[in-house]
């Protein structure tokens, strides 16, 4: 429901997915109005991304965050791409400057900024499942962070080794042994049909020294809940999802988040 | 600013004007919140009408408030014209059904209600002055009110004659005499360069029976404020605009609006 303080000029963000959830509506939202920005912020989906936009552009919209299935063919659509999405040809994030629609990629700056708050190795034998978009960007974070072995294990050799390619990684089809960081970038574990399953064997959980899991919803996947059984540190889709969605914030507002402003207004988030 | 409670599922309104004001947006928003309604509404503008069309569509939006310049011109962007736009060639409100964009108008159903509501008699000699698509409107709705003895008063013999024609009244390039019921559906008397201009001249006002000033920014015009001082009835645009915005919020969400509940809306929408 809005707020009867809704005016002409308040600011509109908006985002587009196939499968709409609450996540960026409430946590906008909610910050917008713990700060009293006039903006507001509601997730579409579309059947029409050109319309959609078209719309934008026609009607002013501020800001615009992108989801699947719209990541890469968004693209065209734009006037500017971001090195850091144009490197792996998906855009999370497009921001409207008077008319000029430049695509630019949060996730990537998001996984690279948590790998080193989270001090991870550099140096560790890294195998990362997946290969979506989501995935690429992921791989993509690991090479600017600077980790030089990392294997891309996926079903697909085209997209897994396409990947593994650009960034200097290795490819595997099958899952590869003596891990010391796995990272799940599959929607195994993520609820629906997938969410029981394990997204790499109890044989590489045990063998791993840090757990990396990008599913957001729910957080506690199978992997997460057996790497905390194993006493692994771990990194969360949680806080991936919380982070990038600060980046955009910045973007679109202007206003860099606290770490306290960002965790709660993501924890009011997942209520909804 | 938007309410923390917006979600993916909020239905959204919106309106397309040259000059958006903020009273469209303030009246339903407020009703939305009181109602419990989940409805955003926000007013735009647009250089791109057509766009802003397409985003309509492909972002779902549920309805379309349509101000000047774009009421006639976004007729052929829609599905279907109710006969209440087409007649008179200008559409101030689009509904969204699944898709299907319908065109109707509610300023002609406003204004009709109105001269009944006043119980203004239908025999009254009546001077319409303007030309402009709420002119063509009020003119309509004047018609289906049953008033047969309207001049419209235009400098542009044009477009004033051509409304006289199509709805069966007369057409003077100058101001006619001895009208009972004075109707003002020109910018004379709105907030900016001829916020001081008195629409008809001192001597019909000083021989009328009643007022009809259409301009709703400020409601105590020069006309209305000479009206009053003669002590004659007044029908404002404030009325016109609070009626024909409740015929709308019925359209878009389905919920008939009691008078209180419009009065009540419309009095929060002109504060801000």
């Amino acid at each position: 429901m809005a707020a009867p303080s809704l005016n002409k000029d308040t600011r509109v963000c908006i985002s587009l997915a196939g499968r709409p959830s609450n996540l960026g509506t409430r946590f906008h939202n909610s910050l917008y109005a713990e700060l009293g920005l006039d903006f507001l912020y509601k997730a579409f989906t579309t059947d029409d991304l050109e319309g959609a936009v078209r719309g934008v552009r026609a009607l002013g919209f501020r800001g615009c965050s992108v989801s699947m299935p719209f990541k890469t063919t968004i693209i065209p659509m734009l006037d500017a791409v971001e090195d850091s999405a144009a490197d792996i040809d998906a855009v999370n994030t497009v921001v409207n400057d008077d008319g000029v629609l430049t695509g630019s990629n949060t996730d990537v700056e998001a996984v690279a900024t948590l790998l080193v708050e989270h001090a991870l190795d550099p140096g560790s034998r890294v195998v990362l499942r997946g290969s979506g978009s989501m995935a690429s960007a992921v791989s993509a974070a690991f090479s600017r962070a600077g980790f030089e072995r990392v294997t891309v294990w996926a079903r697909d050799p085209e997209a897994g080794g396409r990947i593994a390619e650009r960034d200097g990684h290795h490819y595997s089809e099958v899952e590869p042994d003596g891990a010391d960081l796995l990272v799940n970038v599959t929607p195994l574990g993520m609820a629906g049909p997938d969410e029981d399953a394990l997204s790499f064997s109890p044989e590489s959980v045990r063998a791993a020294s840090a757990v990396f899991d990008v599913v957001a919803l729910p957080v506690e996947t199978p992997l997460v809940r057996a790497a905390r059984a194993a006493g692994l540190p771990v990194v969360t889709g949680a806080e991936v999802h919380a982070l990038q969605a600060a980046l955009q914030f910045e973007r679109y507002t202007g206003v860099r988040l606290t770490r306290e402003q960002v965790d709660r207004a993501h924890a009011f988030a997942r209520e909804g």
